[in-house]
C-alpha cells in the first residue's frame, strides 16, 4: 500500500469512529480555511463546521465504509473519496453516503482542507 | 453562483455529454499526469485513462446527474463531487455512481487532475 493509501485509511477510520462517538472532537481535524458542503449547504472554518455536524438531526449515528479510494493531489494533498451507509437513532433503514475529502499538510499533521458529504438514494 | 461553481457545472455537463457520445474524446480534459481511480483500479496518464474508458464492458451508456457540488482546492484548481445515475445498454436498471473531480489549470484551460469513480449499491 503506497504512503497515501495508508493515510488516507488510517484518517477515514478516525474520521469517522470520532464522528460516531463525539462529533466534537472532529475540531482537530479541522483549520479556519476548511470548507465542508453538506447536502448543498456551504461552512467555512472549524467553529461553523463542528457547529453544523453537532446540530445535524440525529444524536446517535453509526457509519459503515465500504470503499475507500485516495490519489495524490495538488500541493502535495491526498483526495480521498469514500462510498458507505449511515444508520441514525431511531430508524432501521442504512442510508448510502458519498464524502470527498482534500486533505492537507499542516504543521506536521493533515487535516481536512475540502470535505463535501451526500446522501446517496437509489437510482430507480 | 460563484466563478468555481459555474465552472465546475459547466465541466460535469460537458464531460458526461462526451462520455456519452464518444468517449475518446475525453482525451482532451487529461493530461500525462491525470490520475483515475476507477472501481478501485488505478489508471495514470490520458492514453491509459481512454484506453480503459473505452474497454469498459458496454458501448452505450448514458448519465444522469443528480448531484454537482465544489469547492476551491489546492494550487487554485477546484474540488467536485457529482452524484447520478447511469444507465448501460441491455439493462432497464440504472445504477448509483458518484465520482469526485480535481480540476487544475493548464496553459488557459481546465483539466482533470484528479478522478475517482465508484458505483453506489443499495445500502441495505
Amino acid at each position: 500500500m503506497a504512503e497515501f493509501e495508508a493515510i488516507a485509511k488510517q484518517f477515514v477510520e478516525f474520521y469517522y469512529k470520532t464522528f460516531d462517538e463525539n462529533r466534537a472532537n472532529l475540531a482537530a481535524l479541522y483549520r479556519d480555511d476548511s470548507m465542508l458542503t453538506f447536502e448543498a449547504t456551504g461552512i467555512l472554518g472549524t467553529a461553523a463546521i463542528i457547529e453544523k455536524l453537532q446540530n445535524l438531526p440525529f444524536q446517535q449515528v453509526q457509519h459503515r465504509t465500504d470503499t475507500i479510494d485516495s490519489q495524490p493531489s495538488a500541493d502535495n494533498g491526498i483526495m480521498v473519496m469514500v462510498t458507505g451507509a449511515l444508520m441514525v437513532e431511531g430508524s432501521d433503514r442504512p442510508m448510502s453516503y458519498t464524502q470527498a475529502f482534500q486533505l492537507k499538510m499542516d504543521g506536521g499533521s493533515w487535516y481536512v482542507f475540502n470535505d463535501i458529504f451526500r446522501l446517496v438514494y437509489p437510482a430507480a
